[in-house]
């Protein structure tokens, strides 16, 4: 291939980006590829066999641009934080006006926006969910930026994105950092999605006293009704894989600390300065952080006692219908939070799309979310947990839900994950709670005010100087 | 009283700066005040009786400057943010060079970090809790800077403070804002043991149908045991306090929506910063951002049935011993914050100082803290829970913790705080937990690697390349 003839350039072929690279090679489109090490470049592709016809190596950023086709496209896929920075201030200098920079890494959709309004030229912000694999042979690719600049590149977007029947996962979602947004909220809602099933995956080794083949049978189980995910299909590949170090059973081996890359806390933080309740997911990233306490939990079982008790009140049944209660009411956290963000920075997110995005590709895709997606559109700002077909499901499953966090509680699982859906469902059903108090004690100690029930506002006990007017006329 | 002759002068002369002067006039330091608007100023002057000898009532900035004795302590007591950026700029240049300015407003303390690192003068930033009441008669003080500033100061913030029998309730706690920071975590955990109070309220009304006055009876009587703190006592004044524009009792008037100031939503965001776990004070926080959403609760309600049922299963023993488990474990997760903080700052904030500042004058003062305060001198570095003296009070009264997280979501009491205190006991107490399953999902999906029970690092399941080197012997 000559000069000037990519259709696309590619910068960083770690992991993540030598799988982009042959995915958009695959689909027929001609790429350049560069490594800030070349060797790497140079063996990425001597390995690509029939792909190679497709790609250019290219040593230099110079080379690279070069290579491709004027108004020219380079994705960037290198760790996520300064090193994109320092990638587009070396980049930009040697690009036409025009040239397009797409960032494809993992980024903080705060920093996105800010790339995006510093940004000497065009640039998107695009979230790509489905590990190495997805990135490989279809992953979902959440846009951010501008429309004129994502058509540019919606051609090679669909045809390298996981498709759902003839429906590519792959769309535009918002201005500036809105894709890497959805990409961190999909990751927070992982988090949570992972965690749930590690809580019953404890109930069952611990309280059942079960056997990893034997989890896995019943993951496997799961995995053909309303739970059927990726996820879950991988939990049963986990549990019934063997170390290839040992030959143990895989998870008799592995360290019990899960470690974490930031999304999920990222996902936490952005929540807290919403107002927007995810408590399932604040649950599942502060399981991750207890987790690594090794040392620590260690001596709090030596002083307190082993904690997870043999129990067996507890069937699969209650325990699968239990995880779909908790799947709705951490999904339903994650769009309401999508909504939320929309709110406060002017987005226009369509959240069926964003959970039709997700049924392929990405870590969390599953049957579910197509009838997720289906109620979201047929359902306009509705929490998910109050549309009609979810709300059925709940009434079907919430009363599992129950009996696990309780059976939990009573026998020293630690459910933090379930037990927190659960309160978010039982305090969102709940008319009259009980923050009243807490208003009381507000006003007691610092005069704060609380809203009267007859329609009074900023009213006090009778503690206080009552000095406040009625900005409103009682309603009785 | 002359120019030049003030101790101290003042800035703001809201609720609390209005409090505070008087409490310094009171002490016998003479203090000189200034408010934005005059009217403010003279008519706090004319009504502060015979405190108003001791105090220089000023108009101008400049008057307020020259009303005090050089070398100056000017305290700002003006609504945290910008308006304290803005107070700073106008008084800097106004004063000499070793004129100390101290902030004693409710600043997040990576704003004070930020203002002690551009000022260009010496400044401290002081938190102060305990309401009104405090401020005027004693609060609890929580000083961060420069210990040859506080020294300037100091006698007049040991004669403010409130008192534990002949201890001040005062301190320079550690350098920047680290007493912004200490006062923060206070106001978390005052946000976890309120919502843990309100929770169990809410179990005494709905689940026992009991009325307030019983109500009250029952705080009261907690009020004598363990759990004595200001926060029981004035939960019982709340239930018992009548409604003064109906007569009715006030916590069947007041709406069930609490506010909030922002202090423990920092928290919940600097926990997640920091990586380490304070589930309990986030569902608080959370619980906060939920009882909110009021219509939204209705509209669950209608479509679910009415949440929180009858039941009367937990006794008031029970639930008294689960209040107190609850709170040890959200005050060690307080703690434990702290020592991370220190890490992460290099700041060397003394722990059993803290707690003994929090016994008085704080709203969540109690005797629980003179027992604290103990256990972190005599176990320096250790987690609250498991010093000898609570580890006991857990091994008592986490069987009763337990019990109510289960009955309550049995019969749809939301318990976020009470519940995820218990997981985190269980967590921090169980040597095997079920972040394995995490781990080998994360490998399967996106070859993040794990750590082998053998030693080995990097490692990866069946479904790998297996390429990684072990970077340790086994240690088999």
């Amino acid at each position: 291939m000559q000069d000037g003839q990519a259709r696309i350039g590619l910068i960083g072929l770690g992991t993540m980006g030598a799988a982009l690279a042959s995915n958009i090679a695959e689909k027929g489109f001609e790429v350049a590829v560069f490594n800030r090490t070349t060797q790497v470049t140079r063996e990425f592709v001597a390995d690509a066999g029939d792909l190679a016809a497709r790609m250019v190596p290219t040593e230099t950023l110079e080379a690279l641009v070069a290579a491709i086709a004027p108004p020219r496209a380079i994705i960037l896929m290198v760790p996520a934080g300064q090193p994109v920075d320092d990638q587009i201030a070396a980049l930009r200098p040697l690009l036409d006006a025009d040239d397009l920079i797409i960032d494809c890494g993992n980024a903080n959709f705060h920093e996105t926006d800010r790339r995006v309004a510093e940004a000497t030229g065009p640039f998107l912000g695009v979230g790509v969910s489905g590990g190495e694999e997805g990135a490989r042979h279809g992953p979902a690719i959440m846009g951010g930026g501008d429309p004129a600049h994502w058509a540019r590149v919606e051609d090679i977007m669909l045809a390298i994105a996981a498709h759902h029947g003839d429906e590519p996962c792959a769309a535009l979602v918002g201005p500036e950092g809105a894709g890497h947004f959805v990409k961190m909220v999909h990751n927070g809602i992982e988090y949570a999605d992972m965690q749930m099933i590690a809580e019953v995956y404890g109930i069952l080794r611990e309280g059942h006293g079960m056997g990893y083949d034997a989890i896995a049978d019943v993951f496997a189980r799961w995995d053909e009704g309303p739970l059927k995910s990726y996820l879950i299909e991988i939990s049963s590949a986990v549990a019934r894989a063997r170390d290839v170090a040992t030959g143990e059973p895989l998870l008799s081996q592995i360290i019990d600390a899960a470690g974490q890359k930031g999304t999920g806390r990222w996902t936490a933080i952005e929540s807290q300065h919403l107002m927007t309740p995810i408590p399932a997911i604040e649950a599942a990233v502060v399981a991750r952080n207890v987790s690594s306490r090794r040392e620590e939990r260690a001596r709090g079982e030596a002083m307190f006692g082993a904690a997870p008790e043999r129990f067996d009140t507890l069937d699969h049944d209650t325990l699968e219908r239990a995880l779909i209660a908790g799947k709705i009411l951490c999904y339903a956290q994650g769009f309401v939070m999508i909504a939320a963000t929309c709110e406060a920075h002017g987005w226009d997110i369509d959240l069926p799309q964003v959970a039709r995005l997700w049924r392929e590709g990405c870590i969390i895709r599953s049957t579910m979310l197509d009838d997720m997606a289906a109620a979201l559109e047929a359902h306009p700002g509705e929490n998910l947990m109050r549309t009609p077909f979810f709300a059925n499901l709940l009434k079907e499953n919430h009363g599992a839900l129950r009996r696990v966090v309780a059976e939990a509680a009573l026998h020293g699982h630690p459910t933090p994950a379930l037990s927190s859906g659960l309160a978010y469902f039982d305090a969102m059903r709940t008319a009259r709670g009980t923050a009243a108090l807490i208003q009381g004690q507000r006003d007691f100690f610092g005069l704060h005010g609380f809203e009267h029930v007859n329609g009074l506002f900023h009213q006090h006990g009778p503690w206080a100087r009552q000095t406040a007017t009625p900005k409103h006329e009682p309603k009785t």
